[in-house]
């Protein structure tokens, strides 16, 4: 890893015309200076100043990991030990020049460190950091966007063994311990499992139960690993043994939504616009209120990142943008059913980075 | 799950002062309403009023997961879409009797969700939550020091399998995942695990490595898991074939050092004065500069969290509290060693939660 990520923060720190920026333990920091910190109470915080010093405040314990990580041969390590007060180290790095006007702080650091530090900084106002690392992140360079398309790869392959997992009489947690095993076959975590069989399946962000399969169940299969870094997401639709009685129809109609949004991507496109071929769709075949979600998420180190595709979104998306496009309908009571792919998008349109096949798969 | 929790919160609210706290996923949240609530982009906060109105603001993919919690019994859910800006129910939530002039954010809320909150309510000050909270949770009720014995007895029994798996040719990793397996035999999830061998000892929060066990090495097993919500944290130490050199008179001191830092344990005792009664022993066989940490953190629902038994802590402990004893002895390129017990503080002194022989054990 080289000093360019940060070079190019402490730009846009000037650009805003701020004097630094604070960053903890996130996906932030590891886009910055590749540490794999873990947010706790002690506080580990990189301090950016707008003429690029870079200063990584790390508790006495932490200092092997953060060497390890090899962020020292890009920051100054500033190490705290038990009994002194970090709050007190950071505003001595931020006042060598004089109180700092405005900072930014990234968006998950604790709000205790940035209460304390707000009380310790009393007249400098403090910013979120994400108009200044979200422009950085979001564009994926050549690198990140071929990780992102092994990941893509890796899920596909993943996608492909499901069906053999599927059969009357096992529960969720059964198939999702092998989903799990498959995943880490092909990634180097497994990032989450969903596997929301019959009614389970209404709800979006069920994960995983001790339901048992029955013949006739429909199955949203929505999973995702971290290979190399990079995240992969992709969700498929399964039926055990029968489609229930209306879901072909159905899925049908979902398929030609994630197709339209899918084709609905290029440079220049609105988050919103792509959200709304998607919804329209889904409206029109009078289950408007039953896709209950964002159209989709940005992807990358992490798996919900800029941009959203959303209909308050409407800052066009450009190429080297990567994100979800993943409509769904819902059934309380019944089923649901989403069909997730992520999409790069390139200098003349889109690419998809998964590429199994999307229709219902009747497996058992 | 009853609503005394929110009760007490609420007093201390008004007893601070403020108009209302806000709390974000985190074990905050899962004290008061029991949510084990999912810390992400989209916005959960609980908003306690001084008068005890409470509100739950749930996106609405996750409110199936919040009801299920149980948490819709105690408050009442306020659910958002993700067309709708939560910042702005969180507004309106708080603004019903006019702005507020002061608030409480939980300590662990991302620092993104405080400062669109202080942007919309300009004027009203925001507090850390910990004086509110802190003074709560510190003091395990009967239930709780019950559950901390629980976790206690099931950690001990963990520890008390652990010679079985030293041999030379084995790796860390490899001892790491017989001992994940046994914590889950114990408990209901694995906190965490670091099995420190030879010089990898040296770093207290190095975890878990490829390095291959050699005949006399030391290995420190710094070990913890979660048991119907409690959490569990127990290191001893082991030699692989024989003792390292100079090994056990440093352990014979270490082993003393413990045991004077949970005598000086009863209510009424200050950390520091509990800290020096462990660091004096370790100075005066001249390694004070080898026990790079403070002797020990609280323990409940967390694996950190209040009492923190450190030199600039003088705040007396009392009955009910529970903290970790674990002193410890680092010699960098050698080895590390470390004994911690976790300790209830009694109406007349101190009972140790963990059983397990403290001398170091050879195995292999």
């Amino acid at each position: 890893m080289d000093n360019a990520r940060l070079h190019a923060a402490a730009k846009a720190v000037r650009d805003a015309g701020l004097d630094a920026l604070l960053v903890g333990p996130s996906a932030d920091l590891r886009y910055l200076i590749g540490y794999d910190a873990h947010a706790m109470e002690r506080l580990t915080l990189l301090v950016l100043t707008a003429d690029g010093e870079a200063s990584l405040v790390v508790p006495e314990l932490e200092a092997p990991a953060a060497r390890a990580s090899g962020a020292a041969e890009l920051v100054e390590l500033v190490v705290w030990t038990d009994t002194e007060d970090p709050i007190a180290v950071v505003h001595r790095l931020l006042t060598t020049a004089g109180r700092p006007g405005a900072v930014a702080v990234s968006d998950r650091l604790y709000s205790v460190f940035t209460l304390r530090l707000q009380a310790a900084l009393a007249g400098t106002t403090f910013h979120p950091s994400g108009p200044l690392l979200g422009p950085l992140r979001i564009i994926k360079s050549p690198a990140e966007q071929a990780a992102l398309r092994a990941a893509g790869a890796a899920i596909d392959a993943v996608h492909a063994a499901v069906p053999t997992l599927l059969r009357p009489g096992r529960t969720e947690a059964e198939v999702g311990r092998d989903i799990s095993e498959l995943i880490l076959a092909e990634h180097d975590e497994v990032a989450f499992i969903i596997v929301g069989s019959g009614p389970n399946g209404a709800s979006p962000h069920h994960a995983i139960s001790d339901r048992v399969l029955q013949p006739g169940d429909a199955v949203v299969i929505d999973i995702g690993g971290v290979r190399d870094g990079y995240c992969s997401d992709m969700t498929r639709n399964y039926a055990v043994g029968a489609l229930p009685e209306g879901y072909a129809e159905l899925h049908a109609v979902l398929a030609e939504a994630q197709e339209a949004a899918v084709r609905a991507v290029a440079p220049g496109a609105v988050p919103a616009e792509i959200d709304r071929a998607a919804r329209e769709l889904i409206t029109d075949a009078g289950y408007g209120d039953r896709f209950i979600h964002r159209t989709g998420h940005g992807i990358g180190i992490e798996v919900h990142e800029d941009p959203y595709i959303v209909a308050t979104n409407t800052t066009p998306v450009a190429a080297g943008m990567a994100f979800s496009i993943e409509p769904g309908i819902y059934l309380p009571d019944r089923f649901g059913m989403r069909i997730e792919d992520i999409v790069l998008v390139t200098e003349d349109g889109v690419e998809r980075v998964n590429h199994g096949p999307r229709e219902v798969l009747v497996a058992g």
